[in-house]
Parts: C-alpha cells; structure tokens; sequence
C-alpha cells in the first residue's frame, strides 16, 4: 500500500499580499515535497494578524502531517510569527536559552551589540527545538508538526535543507508527461474516459497558449509504474489518434 | 473616513502545489488590488478536489468583500470549478444558454467541432453572470461576490481587465519606502517605537540579503497623505541617526 504524507504551507506576511514582494518560496517547497513524496495539499497567504495566523495554522496543522510556515520571524515589531504560533499551541513564547546564548557570543565575537530587537530573534514557543540557520545565525524552530522558518529566500532554502532529513517521507508521485499539439476543446471527452478507466491515477490536463495557438501537457500521476504506465499508454495513443485524423 | 474594500484569491490547481506550474497570477493580483484600492487580505492555493474548493469559497466569500479564483474552467475532467462553484452556493450547474449560443456559432464559423468537451465551458451556476474573455472566447463568470476566472496567465489578466470596473474600491493605501543601509537588529528596537506612536499606519520592514551583507526597505503604508508624511519624516530621521552614529 502506498505511504500518504501530507503538508501545508502558510505564507506569512503583508508584503506578499500588497504585491510588494513577490513569493518565490511557494513553488521551491512543492518542488521538494514532491521530489521526496510528501504531498503538498495547501498554501495560505496570510496578513502580519496574530489573529489571522493563529486561526490558519490551528486549521492546518490539524489536517495535514506538517506544517512549514515562512516569513515574520525577524528582529522587528512586525515580526510576530514566534507569538503567534505559541499562541496557537498555548503555549508562552519565552527567549530559548540555548538560542540566546548562541547569538549572545556570535554577536559579542564579531564586535557587534546584541540589541533588544536582534534578542527578539532567540523567542519562541516552549518546547520549540532549533532549525539551522547557516546564512545568518538566528534559528527557526519546529513545535509539533509545524515549522516555521525565515522569509528571505535564500535562508528559507537553507532551513529546509536542514529540515528535510528529520521527515517521513511517502511513497513517491510518480508522473509522465505526454505533450499533446492539440487544445483541451478537442481531446476532453475521451481523456475523461481514459480518466475513468484508470481511477488509480490522477490525470491533469494543462492548456498552453501562446502565438495564437493552443496546445496541451497531459500529465498521468501514479503511485506506482504499472498503474502509471498503463494510463500514459492510452494517453498516447488517443493524441496519436487525434494527430492521424487531423 | 477610509473606506475599506478586502478580496481575498483562491488558486485552484494541483498543478501549482506539485510545482509543476508556477503561479503568476497571485503577484498580479496583489498589484491590481494595491493599485486600486482593496486590501488583498488572503490567499490560498487548494487541489483540484470538489470538497476542498466549496470549503474553501465558503470559508472567504463570508468574509471578504470579493473573491477571485483562478484555474479550473477549461474543457477537462479535471476542471471541476464550476460544479464546486455551484455547489458551495447550492444552485445546479447548468448550461448557461447565451454563452452555449456564442460558442457554437463561434466554433461552426471557425469549422471546428463544437464536442462534448468544450461544451462543458458553457457550463456555470445559474444566475451566474458572464466575464468576457477576449482571448480564447469561453467566458468566466461571477456569481455573488465571487469572480471566477482562467489560470492561464494570459487569459486571467484578461478577464480581470473586464473584472475592474465593475468593483467597488477603497480608499487608497498610500505608501513610501525608506532605503536603509543597517540590518534589521540595529533599527528594529527605535522603529518599533515609531510604529507605537503612528497606530495609524502600518510600518513594514523587509529585509535584504546579498553579497553578504543586510539591509532593509523600511516601508510606511497610510490611507492618509498627513499620517503617511508623520511617519515617514521619522523614519528618515531615525535611519540618517544611525548613519551619522556609523
């Protein structure tokens, strides 16, 4: 039987939803997730709102096997990701001492004030534990299923990188792409049925448009060879159809 | 007084949370909503799963002044928006007789087959009313305060292009970005006391990364030119403060 693992992603922050910021971390997770097979079920945006975020990931991570949650966990009053997850959890959000001390001599050895705000950055839930943070020190932290990690591209890569060999992973989503130089319009009906036939597999239909003309990328999804196989077979041959009759 | 207009996004499409596709329309959206004046106050990203989509619609139609969907109203088994659609506002979906008589004249003009598959884009909840689409013919449409159009970028700009006037729009978020050369530790304790003293507006601070070294877009957001220019003059005057200290 395959392994059903599941994630939710909740992206945290108002400069995505003010177009600001263009996120760039949504499509690099589910490329991860689905290279190690663990099926990325939903994402939230999500405003700067303590109540906001607490609403969101209380409803997730309930659902879902993990949560990764990026963005609002910086030195600022805007970053407020830290309180709120505790707040989800019920837990105080207090300065980790293992946190502190770190940055306490990182900052001291490189001649540099550990500020009120940059302390901020050692507050989490209790009973968090660390996430590495190579590109700039300040850790994220997992509580539960949820982990929440930095905003910044670069750190939110790096984070993952250290995340990803504590997960349980499922069986794979294996897929194969048949690229069709016909519309949607044409090949629906009989790719429904091929659907249908093979209930095991997910079928995606995703028009492309461009130079006025329409094509399609079929894409059969399976858990396993055979069943995948035996859909991209048929998939084939009703596009080799089409192309003959055209 | 500001008059405040909220949206919230759905993105409909397994193909964006496996990463095969990577979302374009969000961003756009942000950008149009900022520009005219309704606050974009959430997003969220669900699969091609008919449970998820009315939960989902439901869960933000009842909260949010409009709602905008992406993906899922091609020709395809796996185009299932207009059914979820219906479902969540519990009216049959139903071939809608003004756009099936559009698209059969327009198909029988072209000589192309008018099949099974593409009659499925005539399909919408009834009392549905149309969104032109000026690219490939087969209408979006809106139904409530939900507006449902393509994900294929092209189409949805589009359709949303049609979607503009008819909306009601708030009063503008004015902002203005302070360049600041420190990192979000040194300044993050004095900002936040600017922000505690501005509660009307909203002081965002983004940090940067590259080539080793941080520094931070300061941004300050206000439905007000006078609250705006306030909080403004005194984060300039708290970043020149540290350069002059540096």
């Amino acid at each position: 039987m395959p392994e059903i693992v599941t994630a939710a992603m909740l992206v945290i922050g108002d400069e995505i939803l003010s177009g600001r910021t263009k996120d760039k971390n949504i499509g690099h997770l589910a490329d991860i997730m689905t290279a190690v097979g663990i099926d990325l079920k939903e994402v939230r945006i999500v405003p700067d709102e303590e109540d906001e975020i607490v609403a969101a990931v209380n409803a997730v991570r309930a659902r879902y096997t993990y949560v990764f949650t990026t963005g609002g966990i910086g030195p600022t009053h805007d970053d407020i990701t830290a309180d709120s997850i505790s707040k989800a959890f019920g837990v105080p959000c207090e300065y980790d001492a293992k946190a502190y001390a770190m940055m306490e001599d990182n900052y001291r050895k490189r001649g540099v004030e550990f500020t009120e705000a940059r302390k901020r950055m050692a507050r989490m839930p209790r009973g968090a534990s660390h996430i590495d943070n190579p590109v700039s020190m300040a850790p994220g932290f997992r509580i539960g299923n949820v982990h929440v990690m930095a905003g910044v591209p670069s750190i939110f890569q790096a984070m993952l990188d250290n995340v990803m060999p504590t997960l349980r992973t499922g069986t794979k989503m294996l897929s194969a792409t048949v690229q069709c130089p016909h519309g949607e319009g044409l090949i629906g009906g009989p790719l429904g049925d091929i659907q249908k036939r093979h209930p095991e597999t997910i079928i995606g239909s995703y028009p492309k448009f461009g130079e006025g003309k329409f094509w399609t990328e079929l894409v059969v999804r399976a858990r396993t060879q055979e069943a995948l196989d035996a859909a991209r077979v048929e998939v084939e041959n009703m596009v080799a159809g089409f192309s003959k009759a055209g």
